[in-house]
């Protein structure tokens, strides 16, 4: 499947995306209404019903099929020393999840996903982007491709990410996105020292001056201050809309991937779900900026994926209710006083 | 097992409880560190899986039995209009647990826990609270006593509760525990509307000015001010303490049934995790006053275990990252920087 053929038909994408099924919609919050609860007892739950009810188009969605997707890519910027591991680690890190030694891969056995990873050139860094574009037009769109093509058909999504030093050109898309310099989107990543954390500023810094001006539509952005596995995400998100699956958004690099989108087209999220908000310091700032409230807050600074995958559970779980549960009728229950 | 025989038994098992391996505790920690990810980037994740390792007593714990238990009981000052649905009801959803037609069925069916429901001569309500203790000195033992006896060998247990009307004692348990009146800790239970909160203010007061110089210890006020199903859950926790069983507290009931046992003994919640924050009013302040943090706050306000359902699968997803990750060394990942 090729939706992205040209940066035209991305942008084009972007625009004008699918709504939800309304009509499943009101037949499962019709059915919510009638199960043996008190009304809106089950919080978020309900709401999860009936999100992935309208996005699967059905009054009782199913959740058979979760693909979680770990694009891993690697970064010019981290020989800026923006990182607290080698660039090496991305690739060591890529055939872990290969033997399935990972967090990502635990986390996916146990909420029944079945994970893919897809590497994106790693032997070849994107371009620093404290003096050049991450990316050449190609190399984005192919980035972008690479994306929309890893998406199954899945009743739920899942994008994750590995790359050394890309907490960095993140917090560049989003002080792009939303404005704000280095000190307002930069965290400590993988766990880098203060003095890295002032390196990583500086180069999220120098990146908004050398590409602020040219940053004229998503493409734009994402090809100047993002990287492989980012543009990627923001493929996978873009495609799984166009398909109708719904999406488990993970953490502070994944919400980064689209945050350039999302300014453009603010309807992008309409099928997504915040899985998590992260211990990365501009994530929970980065959610408010999109209007997304997180299921889980657990602390989580991994990537990969993994608060993702946490969630999935609470998604399995809600739809659980939403078949599963009696309704007053059914159970001879007395309606409220 | 009877671990509780008189109220003398009851209240000694509240002091000298057992405390967690420090050897399991201390192996856990070590596999923690030598794990494939940025120190302490599964953030609770990591803390659940030495929570778990240290009261299991091994360094890989496991998660093979689950048990949910519910305990249903009926109140008194139901009588005094504090509910939104009518008594009948606990019955009528004991007989919907027994068919498998509730939230708490497919929530126990989708964490892989096994359910029992408990009924507490339900035919019998309490006293209600405003004029009268709510139970005698048998009848609370007798109720600690059917949960303590409920608890099977498990990995990890629940308990839940269902009882139209326990939100009030619940709210008069908090008070006598933390100080304040029924203002601080009524909510809305399952619904009602302002004359009800008011009603149900008034009886939490009322039941003070009875009770409150009659609470002089843990059992007294249980006795006094709780039900059967607040006692029993009460008798679960400790009994699960006493044989090192670890548990999810689930909401605003089940936190407030064990209040006046931690203002008489702090440690009791270190065998515990606080599975959720409900939307129950009082739960956050409940639980602050306890020092608990949540795994999740996703707006429930049922009960009948609900919340600590959901949290199994976290728990799951710790246990899983801490038992199947591969080592640096194993994985041959480059460690820090």
């Amino acid at each position: 499947m090729t939706i992205f053929p040209d940066k035209a038909s991305f942008l084009a994408a972007l625009h004008n995306m699918p709504a939800p099924d309304g009509t499943a919609l009101a037949q499962a919050r019709e059915r919510q209404a009638q199960l043996t609860k008190p009304a809106g007892s089950l919080g978020r739950l309900e709401d999860i019903a009936l999100f992935m009810a309208g996005w699967q188009g059905q009054a009782i969605p199913t959740l058979d099929a979760v693909q979680a997707v770990v694009f891993a890519g690697n970064h010019g910027v981290a020989a800026q020393g923006v990182s607290a591991f080698p660039s090496e680690v991305t690739a060591q890190m890529v055939e872990n999840f290969r033997h399935g030694g990972a967090a990502i891969n635990a986390l996916s056995r146990a909420c029944g996903a079945s994970l893919s990873v897809v590497p994106l050139d790693l032997e070849q860094p994107t371009g620093d982007i404290t003096v050049q574009p991450a990316m050449s037009e190609a190399e984005c769109l192919a980035a972008l491709q690479a994306g929309a093509a890893s998406v199954l058909s899945a009743d739920l999504l899942l994008v994750g990410e590995m790359g050394i030093g890309n907490t960095t050109p993140a917090a560049a898309l989003c002080a792009q996105a939303f404005g704000g310099a280095g000190q307002d989107w930069v965290g400590r990543g993988t766990g880098i020292d203060d003095a890295g954390v002032a390196r990583k500023m500086a180069a999220v810094d120098a990146a908004l001056v050398r590409h602020g001006a040219d940053c004229v539509d998503p493409f734009e952005t994402l090809r100047r201050l993002g990287g492989r596995e980012i543009a990627a995400m923001a493929g996978a998100i873009l495609a799984a809309r166009w398909r109708r699956i719904p999406v488990l958004l993970d953490g502070f690099i994944c919400c980064a991937a689209i945050a350039p989108l999302v300014v453009a087209a603010p309807a992008l999220t309409d099928h997504c779900l915040s899985a998590h908000c992260s211990a990365e310091t501009a994530h929970g700032r980065l959610l408010a900026a999109m209007g997304l409230e997180p299921l889980l807050r657990l602390d989580l600074r991994l990537g990969e994926g993994s608060g993702a995958a946490l969630a999935v559970q609470i998604v399995r779980a809600a739809l659980a209710t939403h078949a599963e549960m009696a309704t007053f009728a059914e159970a001879q229950v007395a309606d409220p006083l």
